[in-house]
C-alpha cells in the first residue's frame, strides 16, 4: 500500500496550480494537457479547480504519466470534480475557494481563461505565488507596467519549466 | 433609537462598493474621499475592505455626508477598522474576503490599486457585479478584448453615476 | 440623512449575535423576538444568519424597535435575507459563513437549534466569544465539564443582560 | 512514477477525517495515531487539520503503514503541515478551513478535543457526514437527545471500522 515508489516523498514534490476556463476550445485544451504530462513527468503534484474545461485537460495529462491530482471544489459534493482528479477537497465556497487553490500551488500557470482565471492569477500576485500565463490575459497596472510576479510563455514546454523554476518554497 | 431618518429603508439604499489599496498617495485618496461623499449624497452605502488607503478615504467621505459605512475585514479582530466604519464585518479568512466584499456590493467602483485590488474587480465580473474602473487596472481577455462588465470613468461624479446606474438589483 | 439620532455612534453599539434555527415551532420563534427587542432597546445592533425561523424572528423584534439588522447569508443572492434585514452581507460560502457571524458578534445568544446552530457555538467558544445558551444545546467536554464561556439563560431578559455584560470588546 | 500500486484508485479510497485537538495527552495522541495506521490499513486516505497534537499523531500512524495523508491548513503557508502529512492544503481561512476538512471527508472521527473539534462534529452533522466519536463530546439537543448521525466508539478499531461502514458515498 506505499504510495510513493519513486525516490522523491509527495510532500517534497513541487504543487503546481492550472487555472482556465471551465470550458475551453480544443486548441486551449489541448495546452492544458500538455502543461498537465509535463508537471507529471517532472515529478510535480497538480492542483487545480477539479472541475471541466482546461482542469479537466491538465488533469488528464498529468494521469496519463501516472502523475498525482488534486481538485479544490467550489461545491459541496466530491462527485463534482472530473474523472482524473485524484484528491477532491471539497471547500462548499463557491469562488471564495479560488484563494485555496492559489495558495495550495508553489506557481500557477494561467491558460486562457475568464474572469474567474484572472480572479486567480490577482490573488496569487497578492499571495507572492509566481504566475505564468500562456495565451491568457494582458494586464497593466494604474502606473501602466506589467505586474511583477507575472511571466507569459508561449508554450507548454517554457510554462512549466518557469513554474517549476519560480516555485516559492514552501515555507514562503 | 429609529435609525431611518430619511425616507428610504436601509434596505432599499444601494450598497456601493469602493475597492482599491491599503496604501495610496494624497490625489488618490482624494478621488476615494469624493467617492465615498457622492455615494452618501446619493442614499447609497458604502461597502468597503475596512482598512486605510483608499478604505479610509472612501469611508471617510462617506461619513462626512452622514453615510453609512459597511468594513468588510480580512482579519479577526473588529478594531482592524478604521476610524469611519459604521459596521465591521469580522471574517478571519484573509483574501477570502474579497468575494464578500464583491457579493455583498450591487455594483463596485475600483480606484487604482495593486493585485488585491484586481482580484476584486476579477471576482465581480465572476460574479455578474457591475465594475467601474477610476485611474485603475488595464485588461485585456486572451482574445484580446476589454472584459465585459468593465466601465472606465473619468471622475469620481461619473463612476458614482453609472455605479448607481449599473448596480444590479438585490434579486440578481 | 444622517442616520444616528442616539448619542451612541454606530460603532460604539454592542453587536450581539442571535443565532438559531431556520425553522422553529412558534413558542421558539417568540423567544427570538423578544430577545430582538431587548437587543434594538438597549441600543445594541443585531447580527444573525439573514434567513428564516429564529433569524427572522429576532430581526423582527428589533426592527419592531427600531433597531438595526445585519443579516450574514450563505448564499450568493442578497435577496435571500428575511424581510427584516437592513443590511444583507452576502458571503456565497454556505457554512463557512457560520464563521463571520461568530467573529463580527461580541457575544452570541445561541436560541434552541439544530447542529448548524451547535457549530456557532462551538466557534464562538474557539473564538473567545461569549455565548449564551436559551433553551439550546447542553454540551459535555470530553472531560465531563460543561464548557468555558457558555452560560445558560432561563429567560429572554437575563440572556440581553449576560450578553450585554459579557460582550467582548471591540479590540479583543 | 506511478503512485498507485495497489488494485484500488486514489479516487475510490475511502477519505477519513480525523479531527482533534492541537494539544493532547500521551494516551490521547496513542489512540489517534492508532485510528491513523487502521485507516490506513483499510485503504483510507487520512484527512485532518494538518497541524499537531491529534493531527500529528494520526497523520504519523497513518504513514507508518505506508498510507497517504491531507492536512487541510488555516494559515497561508504550507509549512505549517506537519512531518507527516503528504499533501498540504492552505486555505488561509482561519477555523473557516474546518467546513472543509469536512466537506473533503466521507465521514469523521473526533478524537477528545475542544471547541474547535465540537466545531467540526457540528458541521459534520449539519452537512450530513456521520461522526463518531472517541473519548469526546457528550451532546444532548435541545430536545434531550443524542445527536442523529453520531456515534459514540470504544476503541480505535470500532472508530474505524464505523466510520469505513458509515462513509457517505462520494455522490453524496
Amino acid at each position: 500500500m506505499e504510495i510513493e515508489t519513486g525516490k522523491m516523498r509527495l510532500r517534497d514534490r513541487t504543487r503546481i496550480g492550472v487555472m482556465g476556463p471551465a470550458v475551453c476550445s480544443p486548441r486551449t485544451a489541448a495546452l492544458a494537457r500538455e502543461v498537465g504530462r509535463l508537471i507529471a513527468r517532472a515529478g510535480g503534484i497538480l492542483i487545480c479547480g477539479g472541475r471541466s474545461g482546461v482542469m479537466d485537460a491538465a488533469a488528464a495529462g498529468a494521469r496519463s504519466e501516472g502523475g498525482l491530482t488534486v481538485g479544490i471544489l467550489p461545491g459541496d459534493c466530491a462527485s463534482e470534480a472530473n474523472a482524473h482528479i485524484d484528491i477532491p477537497i471539497v471547500t462548499g465556497m463557491g469562488n471564495g475557494r479560488n484563494v485555496v487553490n492559489v495558495l495550495t500551488s508553489q506557481s500557477i500557470i494561467a491558460i486562457h481563461g475568464g474572469p474567474g482565471t484572472l480572479s486567480e492569477i490577482a490573488l496569487a500576485l497578492k499571495c507572492d505565488v509566481p504566475v505564468i500565463g500562456l495565451e491568457s490575459w494582458s494586464l497593466r497596472s494604474p502606473e501602466g507596467n506589467p505586474p511583477a510576479g507575472f511571466t507569459a510563455a508561449r508554450s507548454p514546454e517554457e510554462a512549466v519549466e518557469i513554474a517549476l523554476r519560480k516555485a516559492r518554497s514552501s515555507g514562503s
